[in-house]
């Protein structure tokens, strides 16, 4: 420990590895909150799935080049840098798909209790997902979904399964998982993190948390493409218990059994449902490759650095936008998000010169701090240019006003 | 139709499309029923997608590169293979997980219902998935299971739901699809067809048959590839008051409002649950361009007359084999399955020799046949070296006994 921290600075500045990704001439990349940039191995490794394994192997590729068990082992991957127990994580599906399976076994776990506690900065499509689940149930469940800073306080003996984003995709405000898994776990509840916004970007210690499940994406800070898998945790201690809602033939015991009755696979294997993507998960292992051997306490360090860099310059220069997300770095992951009321078109032109962060309705202009590929010179040029476009109402121009289908 | 019928041979030999499909030298590939093989133009097509959109485009891939549309109109270009309505089909997840979101639906329908009856030549996923959703619903259903050819007397007016996969994955043999979904209809029920063996197999219209409900995967033989996007249709008359279960963002009628509360988007498309899987929709896209202009008319008919050479061939040559898909070939989709005590070890040995096809226990040896990229002398040449096989016990070296993970 000691002579880690003494080789802090030299191993902070070795977590750089902007040559492994590829990013387009002229580009700083400030969205990888959003989607990752491509690892260049990623088109010689997809295209070897395709070519050399689909093409050539066909069906035996599920065999011969190991497809079946990449759910598993690029889950374990994930789950190395979220502090989860080796073969307690698996790949699969989509977000919201793993929130709902979550959820329904959360609520199968607590069967007197009928209250779901999310907050409002929880990611839409989770509590879409816990209301479709409970007017799918028809139990009498209801969700509850309260400001952010209130959760704490709502966390009480009613409460079946408390269901938290822990970084807000908005500002960038993260809640305290270790506290808040306490304070379920001591009201008897059941704890669910969704960590989309966390892997990859903060240092999480499942394991620590003591939280009954987790999920999260791959494709924002762990650069795993556009529609790579989710991933789901669930606690060793109680895997083996778990009821699937979802219960599809891979997380059978027994797939190629084809027997009538289901039976669970041990452990987390019973979270898998179908067919997994295998070009998705080709593509997401040359992602997680690159994190082989990273610290997230290094990565955790340089994207404070970097964002302070960015709250500064932008405070310096850009005084019609307002910080929106905690100025306090313990208490944000790692993006920065400003308010601006033309957000939209400012974000347009920044997008234009180069510098792509996103936006998100109303106002909000969001930033995302990836140490993995960014550096000081790339958050300096980034203000430097939005100072610009701010000074001289870039913005304003009628090119810059026009929606799209997506920011 | 006088004309089309007129120019039926010319037509038929049209369809083959074997230089648009890439098979390993000296492989007749006879299992694309489990996995379709690779189209020429994928590598280079999800080259492109990796390289120039994901690459270049990053976050903006999803409107510049149309990789947001893409479900929707992949979707359609399945739909008009099986007679539905354009704007009725859309593609994402996987089949397990289209099962549940239609048979969460159609229970919805039918809340005073609660019975759930398949067959036990079901896909065994969709029983599982079933019995998953059954369980979490804990309101008393009950999946009720009989042999395939007591469904039709087990039609009953306690019957919610009648879920049926129209070709048995087993044999072949293939329910009537437009009868059965009458007898439903008459009691008052909910119809539900998996396609997954059917799909790029056989003419299947969905407007004519009136169901409400259709799922299917595209990676048999739509040959979308390895963990391709499942499908799901709902009748459009109907489809504006289904209530999703899996209510996830992408379905949701403004998923970039980033509401707190869930509003369905209009029509099939509340059936998007999450991100899509891009890099998958990529080769599907490739997979789905050779379908242009096929009429599923002559595809049938190519694929009875193969099927019977097949037949005819085995059965004269391989006397140990006994044929156990229906004989008739109206009764059947587009495989032929034989039974033989040594299944296993003979299908390793026709492996071996060049041969694809594939074992599911006990004892049966499956055989697909796929006119776009077989022909008449694949089909001689695979029956003289199973024949071969037989004659010579081939298949007793020890070398084909040792069984692998997955078949």
């Amino acid at each position: 420990m000691t002579n880690e921290r003494h080789a802090g600075k030299n191993k902070r500045e070795s977590i750089l590895k902007k040559d492994q990704f590829y990013l387009p001439e002229g580009v700083i990349y400030l969205d990888g909150n959003s989607l990752g940039p491509m690892p260049k191995a990623a088109s010689s490794r997809v295209n070897k799935t395709v070519e050399d394994e689909w093409g050539e192997m066909l069906i035996k590729g599920w065999n011969d080049a190991g497809w079946m068990k990449q759910p598993s082992i690029l889950g374990d991957k994930i789950g190395k840098l979220l502090g989860c127990a080796a073969g307690s994580t698996v790949l699969g599906d989509t977000l919201s798909v793993k929130v709902y399976q979550a959820l329904a076994a959360a609520l199968a776990m607590r069967p007197d209790r009928k209250i779901v506690l999310s907050d409002s900065g929880n990611f839409p499509s989770d509590l879409y997902i816990a209301d479709g689940l409970l007017r799918t149930l028809k139990s009498g469940h209801e969700l509850r979904v309260v400001a952010p800073e209130d959760v704490y306080d709502n966390i009480t003996e009613d409460v079946a399964v408390v269901m938290l984003t822990q970084v807000d995709y908005r500002t960038g405000r993260m809640h305290d998982m270790n506290a808040l898994t306490k304070a379920t776990h001591d009201v008897g509840a059941v704890s669910i993190w969704d960590l989309a916004h966390s892997a990859g970007a903060v240092p999480v210690d499942m394991a620590a948390s003591n939280a009954e499940f987790a999920v999260g994406c791959t494709y924002k800070y762990l650069n795993g493409g556009p529609g790579a898998p989710a991933f789901i945790y669930i606690r060793p201690d109680i895997a083996d218990s778990v009821e699937p809602s979802l219960a599809g033939w891979l997380g059978h015991a027994q797939p190629f059994a084809f027997d009538l009755d289901y039976r669970p696979a041990p452990g987390i294997e019973r979270m898998r449902v179908g067919t997994p993507p295998i070009l998705q998960l080709a593509a997401l292992e040359t992602a997680l490759a690159i994190w082989d051997g990273v610290s997230m306490d290094d990565v955790r360090a340089k994207s404070i650095a970097l964002s302070e860099l960015f709250i500064e310059g932008v405070e310096a220069t850009c005084s019609q936008l307002k910080l929106i997300s905690p100025r306090d770095s313990s208490q944000r992951g790692s993006q920065i998000s400003f308010a601006f009321e033309h957000g939209y078109p400012a974000m347009q032109a920044l997008i234009a010169a180069g510098v792509i962060g996103d936006f998100r309705a109303p106002d909000t202009m969001r930033f995302g701090f990836t140490p993995l590929y960014l550096d000081e010179n790339d958050v300096k040029r980034a203000v430097e240019i939005l100072a610009d476009i701010m000074k001289n109402d870039t913005w304003k121009q009628p090119r810059f006003q026009k929606k799209g289908d997506v920011t």
